[in-house]
């Protein structure tokens, strides 16, 4: 690799993501030349200390993508609507880890332990997945690879910050009060923008963004839709029940997965073990399996729980494990940025 | 019905499910002539008004069920294994609320909206199914009547309550630990018998009794082999993931089910709205879907988010919600005993 460093953009850079993002590429040494921040008017002037120097946040507009070469976006879906293109425009390319692109069919959706190869498809814009997709389709494409998968049935059990840093502080609020005996009045989770707010503190709320005309909601859609595109396979039947648990950090995943030949246990145990970005722990007999806990701030996908399904004699169940913010945002669009920057660096 | 009273029996009586069995004993005005408290040694000499009478818990032995009609027993499987047949003997009728002898071919496991006949089978001994059972066949047993079931997959979300008031203390007590920042010791669940101890405020684990060979762990094999025995057909594929989470009362299960026969969702909305026990609801447009919190100290079991399957056409998913002391443990046992001792007094 050259010595090239790049101009880099994070937007929403004072968000949960964003700040996990600049901890990361800080400590994966990214070779930046000039560090942007952007924010929306309401955050702008807070000041970010990156590698010993302070920055201050700017309001993201069209024209402040002028001179970036990568551009990190997650400032919500409506923010990367409007100026994910205005980047492109002025020459950037785009890691966007809101829902905007991610089924626009010219637009790449990349797990690098999945689909690195589609990074060179992009037109200027690659979207990172949604948390809850990314763990579960890297732990599944070693399994598609070697077995094929016919259907995915996964429940999940979601942390609080995945809703942002806002619903961190409503659950931990909720959960002082209610210790306290005190009444409580929820006011953002499960859908900020919708009109019913539900007691998430000591509780499970079977709602994680807004309902569609099938029953399901946008979240359990997004895993649906997703994993057929990463995976590359529309015939994949997928169906997800998206759960709010009171977790800070980490999203688990019950998931049935039912492949299309005969497998051994012990194989895919192996499999999974040698996969990258993949640690297996699973051990019953020392009560060994992934908690939420022990993956917080972990870059890792963890799985245990591995077992052959008691009725259908080509499926599993397993446990799947991952901090939302990490490997199932922040890390997943470092990982494509430094994908990036290789190339660039291997083609100057 | 004559106005025939009971001398009862309640062993646990100072256990958390004891405790709501002994209010619903009184909230019902079960006909009890003489109310006999029972426990361990530990507990012995405690005292509990019911109805205005103060009692002194005894000490559980053999010789307590002298001139007992019904006993109820929660007071874990070793004790009922101890003393149940000494009750039978001494010829009271014993409703079990432990696993000791749920899948005796010889006792009946019972859940009154489900298999009600079975009562009449018994040889003395009744075993209440374990609570996250309860709730879901109380649910599906609707469907197996009208269109048959072929396989059932689910993934649950159990409230501590059910490993005891002493793990819901320790939940209680590591949330503010957290809270205030402080390092916690985790000293009861998973398992209370088993040496690793993991966190369980703001986590999942996934790990509910003990494993065994087949990688599934004991809870997980209740579901699967007590579904079959209650709705009485072996051929139902049943697999099950338990989950322990951060919630004080009320289990809640993401259940798929594949039905033998197509079905209209309207339809099976109505039919489960008819159906005893259960209150159904489900209005995506206004945020409506069963919640642990809501559905605590109630006796129903609560369904919702109804809908399709994506992928098999037969099929459906769901989401059940029931307070696991309630219908869980001590209504389902205090409704065989009405049961018991309305069929008594007619034919007295």
């Amino acid at each position: 690799m050259s010595n090239q460093k790049f101009n880099v953009a994070v937007v929403g850079a004072t968000g949960a993501v964003g700040e996990q993002i600049l901890g990361l590429l800080d400590k994966r040494e990214f070779p930046i030349f000039n560090l942007k921040l952007l924010s929306s008017i309401r955050s702008a002037g807070t000041i970010i200390n990156f590698r010993g120097q302070d920055i201050t946040v700017e309001e993201a507009t069209p024209e402040s993508f002028e001179g970036i070469d990568i551009a990190l976006f997650s400032a919500g879906g409506d923010v990367s609507k409007e100026l994910a293109p205005h980047a492109v425009r002025l020459g950037a390319v785009c890691i966007d880890n809101t829902n905007a692109f991610r089924m626009d069919p010219n637009t790449p959706l990349v797990v690098p332990e999945v689909n690195p190869e589609q990074i060179d498809e992009h037109n200027g814009i690659i979207a990172n997945p949604n948390c809850s997709t990314i763990q579960m389709v890297a732990a599944l494409k070693p399994l598609q690879d070697a077995y094929g998968i016919s259907r995915i049935i996964v429940s999940t059990y979601q942390a609080v910050s995945g809703a942002g840093t806002r619903a961190i502080d409503e659950m931990l609020r909720q959960s002082k009060e209610v210790l306290e005996g005190n009444e409580i009045k929820p006011d953002i989770l499960p859908v900020g923008s919708l009109p019913v707010k539900h007691q998430i503190a000591f509780n499970a709320i079977p709602q994680i963004d807004k309902f569609l005309d099938n029953g399901y909601t946008l979240e359990e859609m997004k895993m649906v839709r997703e994993t057929k595109k990463i995976m590359r396979d529309e015939s994949i039947d997928v169906t997800a029940t998206c759960v709010r648990i009171p977790v800070i950090y980490g999203h688990s995943e019950s998931v049935y997965v039912e492949l299309k030949k005969d497998f051994e246990l012990e194989d895919v145990r192996d499999l999974l073990a040698e996969s990258p970005g993949i640690t297996v722990m699973d051990d019953p007999a020392s009560q060994t399996y992934p908690l939420a806990t022990d993956a917080a701030g972990k870059p890792d996908v963890f799985v245990g729980r591995l077992r052959r399904d008691l009725g259908e004699s080509k499926a599993l169940n397993m446990w799947i494990v991952s901090d939302n913010l990490i490997k199932g945002a922040a890390w997943n669009a470092v990982q494509i940025a430094e994908i990036i920057a290789a190339k660039r660096s291997a083609c100057s």
